[in-house]
């Protein structure tokens, strides 16, 4: 098979999987496992999120955590940050992060109920977002690509939609992302080709879950497909509210030991990515759905 | 991707399964799973082994279950059973077994871990069984094909030793298992392509473990690779003795899963079998490691 020699991964753990922590992780936990992830070597990390505290008070904290990650790491790990708006992505920028994440959904209804706004109104926020982003680097996740939770099959055409549209916008980078686990290889394999097709040199981000253990067979498709960029989250964490005592997110240390068996390079070392995700599972005090962390016994001591 | 467009899967959840629940499952639940199974289709089924009772106590009732599936099923369903020798292999004969299946590891350490005997006594043994077989079908199954837990990954050339064997001995059948659950799916296509090119035409079974998370990737790129049968395992029950706490076979219900969603046929009825799995979940009474079992919140409550 042809698969891309170099894999990126863009660790999310600290705003995906910590948002869908019920507990509030004090600050100084959060920049631990910040800092031990940091050890592991990722390229970039999203570390957390400018959302408003009401809509999710675990990040609370995003200045905190954020400002801590830039005098850390400023020059040696990317700083990415999610921003739902153009409030959130003005306190972004003026943080100097490197990257935001700014979320629309291929699904009108799952946009809706996820930002209380159209498409139309996301975009029209977007287009606001990108007008003040300097040189922060703005990558558009198209949210439910694959199915929406109230719709089924989301049509390949609604993901055009929204990329069309950022991409005349002028975003840097695309991100494809299997919000509620419904994936499977072959609509990877549809979606990509049709993708792949409609924007040819264009490259994209995949965000799989694990949701019916298919996480890691849809991510082999997608490097079979050239795809060499992936978002995954430290221990698994990260959920869908929609599927009640799922797995979540890709867990990264699932992927990478699948990518490094597979002699394809990450840069992580999955040692210390292993102490990290040792450090999550002190913290958060549940059991983590990551396979790796199962198969080697991670898990919190009561 | 090229897929073969029928999947025929073998239920070994009431052997391989069962073998792995500690605590002693009565014949009349072991039946009524056997039955519920049998009501989703499958076209095959090893219900039980001729093992033991001191070895695997679990197995004792092995006659009772068999005789009952066969009065049952007989002409509707193939019975398949394990045997360990030539023992059990007269005896499974005389109740009059559709197949057999016989392990031989392709690591000459872990042959002698699990059977007492060298890779060579086994063969010979098989020759034995084999003589005795009568109109009974004998799958060879080939153990740690992809690595042994004492010596790491397996040599191709100690797979084909055994195949060599096994085909000039005249087995119907052979069935490749990644016995511990190492495999990754560049590892797949080595052993297949192998086996592929040093037996042309010859058809094999893979029995993939989901230890890592990757059981789903792996039968993706076995799939792709043109291998139309597997063994799998309802509930995701059976687990591996090396590997505590990690995940045992590839569960039925996620393989169904991804095959029909891959539009793949199977014969399987996938509510029937999630009904079979309900009642293992309330007959085993652990928390099942498939990822169906955990989406459809099917768990025992106790």
């Amino acid at each position: 098979m042809r698969l891309p020699k170099q894999v990126e991964i863009i660790e999310v753990g600290p705003r995906d999987g910590f948002q869908n922590v019920r507990e509030f992780i004090e600050t100084p936990q959060k920049i631990a496992i910040v800092d031990a992830l940091a050890e592991a070597g990722f390229g970039t990390m999203e570390v957390t999120s400018f959302v408003h505290p009401k809509a999710i008070p675990q990040m609370a904290d995003a200045e905190a955590v954020l400002t801590h990650a830039r005098r850390k790491y400023a020059g040696r790990m990317k700083l990415a940050v999610l921003v739902p708006n153009l409030f959130g992505a003005r306190k972004a920028v003026s943080l100097a992060v490197d990257e935001m994440s700014y979320v629309v959904s291929a699904s009108e209804r799952h946009n809706l109920e996820n930002t209380r706004q159209t498409v139309d109104q996301s975009l029209q926020a977007l287009k606001e977002v990108l007008a003040e982003k300097g040189q922060v680097k703005l990558r558009l996740s198209v949210a439910t690509a694959f199915a929406c939770p109230f719709l089924g099959k989301t049509p390949l055409e609604s993901v055009a939609r929204i990329i069309d549209a950022g991409l005349e916008m002028g975003v840097d980078d695309i991100m494809i992302a299997d919000t509620i686990g419904t994936a499977n290889p072959l609509h990877v394999e549809e979606l990509l080709t049709y993708l792949q097709q409609r924007y040819p040199g264009q490259a994209f981000v995949m965000h799989v879950h694990d949701t019916r253990g298919m996480g890691l067979a849809n991510c082999l498709k997608a490097l079979e497909m050239g795809i060499h960029r992936f978002e995954s989250s430290a221990g698994g964490l990260g959920g869908c509210p929609f599927a009640p005592g799922a797995a979540g997110n890709i867990a990264t240390e699932d992927l990478v030991n699948m990518l490094h068996e597979m002699k394809l390079s990450t840069g992580i070392d999955a040692d210390k990515l292993l102490e990290a995700v040792r450090l999550i599972a002190d913290t958060v005090r549940f059991p983590l759905e990551s396979h790796t962390a199962k198969t080697r016994q991670i898990q919190h001591n009561h």
